[in-house]
């Protein structure tokens, strides 16, 4: 590992580079899923950041850190989508070139958005291909940065400002929250969101949420080490198919995580239908996991202050039809 | 007409009075949208609003001014079903028993939510009955007092909060609105949001808008006197099919509006598909009209600043699932 652990100075220094662009979202409360679980619920809806999911956070704050050089011959990345977004939107505000590797089975949406802001889109076939030998060797020809989705220091400090933005609004509120509840893919929104905490929340525990079938994070924290997901494809949260934990992220988790939850495809699909009926939102299946938590009862929220991470918007139409109908249930 | 015409000071009074139990909407702003019209716009989600609607800022500064006789025989609402919620909402929050005629062809998910508040719910039809004659004799059996969806001061007032809330975060961001669009049906709301604005940003113009066939304020402007839509029934935008102007709207409406611009339904489910792809809201048909006057070019925004007001999100998973995948505009 050569990249040092970014800190809470890191996360407050993103604060300050991304603010010009970035959304400083609402914490939202909704009186319906207050008096569901008996508790107040403290919606972060990051459906509503630039992107349509916190991932521009980190990589506008990473790509803004580029030397002259390094913007002249860009940006690649490798990404189920929202990433891809992120630093297509950072790259075209920065004015450089980007190149996306990007998964064949992504959300139109997805690869859409990619292209739309200017981005050269290069799929691979998530079973056959490895996305790191692919932009390696893009990076390797074109002198282009690889800047990873998670395990970076300047990606986890730019999403640390998701949980400095919820415990700044808590404060503003004179509210302490008692948990956090954040979807872990590569971890590293939940690894920056610990930071932040760390610093300005102590008392509030943060619990991972992931898929099942994709719970590396809590086999790693249960093994000590870092281990692989059993499953490489087949969810309907493909915002949270990080093969495992990243070197960093897990080395930040493994202090700052109470726990992980996981639950199932059918639940998030029924968390991004109550995020239709109830909330208004519009929230993909893996940005949805940790309202799926709070919801199934997993997540015990009774007579605490408890704080929801969504994290993504980024849909198919087909799927969110699907799921809202709840045709998923049935599936 | 014996009620007085509200003020502003009966606005504020309302603020005050809904404070603990209504929600406080942000104010979005969307880059996408930004650079699509070449100018910024400032989103009031009121999907986000108790109940999924601004019906429940009305309804609750109306219901919380109910003598304890009142209180005890109750209210008595006709509402195409987000006013029905709002009522039934303040009913069970002030513990009174609520009676609500709403039209048979309203939205499923409108009559669970008045059903599911505890509220008695007697169904109409829109075309060959008359909601206002079964409001009126149930009143006179019960005694309960019939709170109207729009021509009445209280409820006038109380959607006003929605305008001061606009004009306070925009003030606190030091932005001044050049226009406001917001729907119209009976004219509660934009009445409301007139009188705030005249007296904390009177250089905003407001603007109406009504879907095709239902446009009895755009009329009703131009004739100088009150005229009825020439349609009853058949929009998608059930949330706008009032017959015609209040006593008390017209009265502020045709002195505070700018004009009214008129959308078709294809246009309202166009904006529904766009406020799910790319601001991630939930949004109604008839609530997302001031967004199709943006989107289709009829609301004129370049370089300019300009609040678009969603009105309401309670909409059907299945005409929710219709205008995302396009299907209307092949209808």
């Amino acid at each position: 590992m050569t990249d040092p652990l970014p800190t809470f100075a890191d996360v407050k220094s993103a604060a300050a580079r991304i603010k010009a662009e970035a959304v400083y979202t609402p914490l939202l409360e909704n009186a319906a899923l207050n008096a569901r679980v008996g508790g107040r619920v403290f919606i972060k809806p990051e459906p509503l950041q630039r992107t349509g999911s916190f991932k521009f956070r980190g990589a506008y704050n990473a790509l803004s850190r580029f030397s002259d050089a390094q913007r002249e011959t860009g940006v690649v990345a490798f990404s189920s989508g929202n990433h891809a977004q992120g630093i297509a939107e950072a790259a075209r505000l920065l004015g450089m070139p980007a190149t996306i590797v990007m998964p064949a089975d992504a959300p139109e949406i997805k690869k859409q958005g990619v292209v739309a802001r200017g981005a050269q889109l290069r799929l691979y076939d998530r079973e056959a291909e490895s996305r790191e030998a692919i932009a390696g060797a893009i990076s390797a020809e074109t002198g282009a940065t690889l800047i990873p989705s998670y395990d970076h220091p300047d990606i986890i400090a730019g999403q640390g400002t998701c949980g400095l933005e919820v415990f700044e609004t808590l404060a503003s509120q004179g509210v302490a929250a008692d948990q956090l509840a954040c979807c872990v893919g590569g971890g590293g929104l939940i690894g920056g969101i610990g930071l932040a905490r760390g610093a300005l929340s102590p008392e509030t525990q943060v619990i991972g949420v992931e898929p099942d079938g994709f719970d590396d994070h809590a086999r790693s924290l249960a093994a000590g080490h870092r281990v692989p997901s059993p499953r490489k494809s087949g969810s309907v949260c493909d915002a949270l198919l990080a093969p495992e934990p990243g070197e960093l992220t897990f080395a930040l988790n493994r202090h700052q995580l109470a726990r992980v939850d996981v639950v199932s495809d059918q639940e998030a699909l029924g968390a991004v239908r109550y995020a239709f009926e109830t909330l208004k939102l519009v929230v993909e299946p893996g940005g949805a996991v940790a309202l799926a938590a709070l919801l199934s009862g997993k997540l015990e929220a009774a007579n605490r202050n408890t704080v929801i991470v969504l994290t993504g918007g980024n849909v198919d139409p087909a799927m969110f039809a699907r799921a809202i109908k709840g045709e998923a249930r049935r599936a």
